[in-house]
């Protein structure tokens, strides 16, 4: 339980003997907010290369330089899901990404429907807050997200290939089989609180690349059916199994 | 999507024709922060007779009369599933409660370990939580909620034949076959932060009764297990399939 207490996600190349420079923001928190010093260990992890123990050698204000002396976690790539939401609420749109990071999915990708009921999804802030759900578990992958864009145009050019499991939450009671093959690419569609209009159930009923999947006979807020859909699909065709 | 705004959770009995006293915060609730008159329409459930649409038949500032008028859902009641979690900081453990509420537990037990790192828990305001997360998914039950308790007190005291489901951190990345049977009395064990320390792991694997489950390749936090483990208990052996 001992070992470095700051786990950080940076940008540049990590490797052994790798000097890793830091500024501004990150300078601060290491040194001043963390009262860092030379000598002092840290993680890092930058998506690419797993996670590295690195060692202060230089401390200043406004900058310093790391050094990587040992990995500590090799890289995880996730398994090749993206996850595809409706935004709701900030805190729980939040929590979709947070446990979007810890389940495993390769990319976020916010989607705007009819009865989309949000704020406007600042995508700095919500790729700020998957670094830092990954910080703060351990992950050494981030998600990318998208820009949001609206269902009916993602779905306009969608490569059939990939399947999308569309968490519907009026299907809730009926039969629990997943079509599907462990590794192939896919997507989980989760709608907006108030559910998808009868025109975008129309059409996604249409489209042979989406299936519809029932989550148990209870309702669902939609970010509980996003944690528990990425759940059942990492078990049956994810690294879970 | 129209329909009664107002969902609460009451004591009393509900059926065909049943007066519904409500007094003080739930009179409060409905006739001051509402503005519910005399022939609005609300909806109740008691987490035994499912849920019922009433009529507001008195309304006064500190206590009103309801009368059921049509049941809206059958009661629901869970699998025989109890959720043992190590209380986390007081966000996520309402996390925890929340969630359970939608995916379905017939009981939630709070545990204390050695390394429980959280305020002392509230029941009370738990309970209420779980009350609360209710009436906003749109469940017709409540699991009860423990008192906090001891693991090894609540180990040496345990039913064998209710299997405990262990969701093991250090076994992350194992193989994912969950021992068990449809419809068998079941709980799930979450640790705290910090995992269980190695006297509480050489405990928990001498006993027969308790299965370590694996949930996948990365960390999760304890909240993000508790759901994760609950949906995959519900889809292999609970009302999902």
């Amino acid at each position: 339980m001992s070992g470095p207490k700051v786990r950080l996600h940076v940008d540049q190349p990590l490797g052994e003997g790798q000097a890793v420079a830091v500024l501004e923001g990150a300078a601060n928190y290491l040194f001043a907010v963390m009262r860092l010093g030379t000598g002092a260990e840290v993680l890092l992890f930058n998506g690419r290369d797993g996670e590295w123990r690195a060692r202060v050698a230089e401390a200043n204000k406004r900058r310093g330089v790391l050094v990587c002396e040992a990995q500590t976690r090799r890289q995880d790539f996730p398994p090749d899901l993206w996850l595809l939401f409706t935004p709701v609420k900030k805190e729980r749109t939040n929590f979709i990404v947070e446990k979007a990071v810890e389940l495993g999915v390769a990319r976020l990708m916010p989607v705007s429907t009819r009865r989309m009921n949000a704020e406007r999804l600042r995508l700095d802030k919500q790729q700020a807050h998957a670094i830092e759900a990954a910080e703060q578990c351990g992950a050494t992958f981030v998600p990318g997200i998208s820009d949001l864009q609206p269902l009916d145009r993602l779905l306009a050019g969608w490569d059939p290939a990939r399947r999308i499991y569309w968490a519907d939450e009026i299907r809730a009671g009926s039969d629990g089989t997943w079509p599907g093959a462990p590794g192939a690419p896919a997507a989980i569609l989760i709608g907006p609180e108030g559910g998808f209009t009868p025109e975008e159930r129309a059409k996604l009923d249409s489209l042979d690349f989406v299936s519809p999947v029932a989550l148990g006979p209870r309702i669902l807020r939609a970010e509980t059916a996003a944690l528990a859909a990425v759940t059942l699909w990492q078990r049956s065709f994810g690294d879970w199994a």
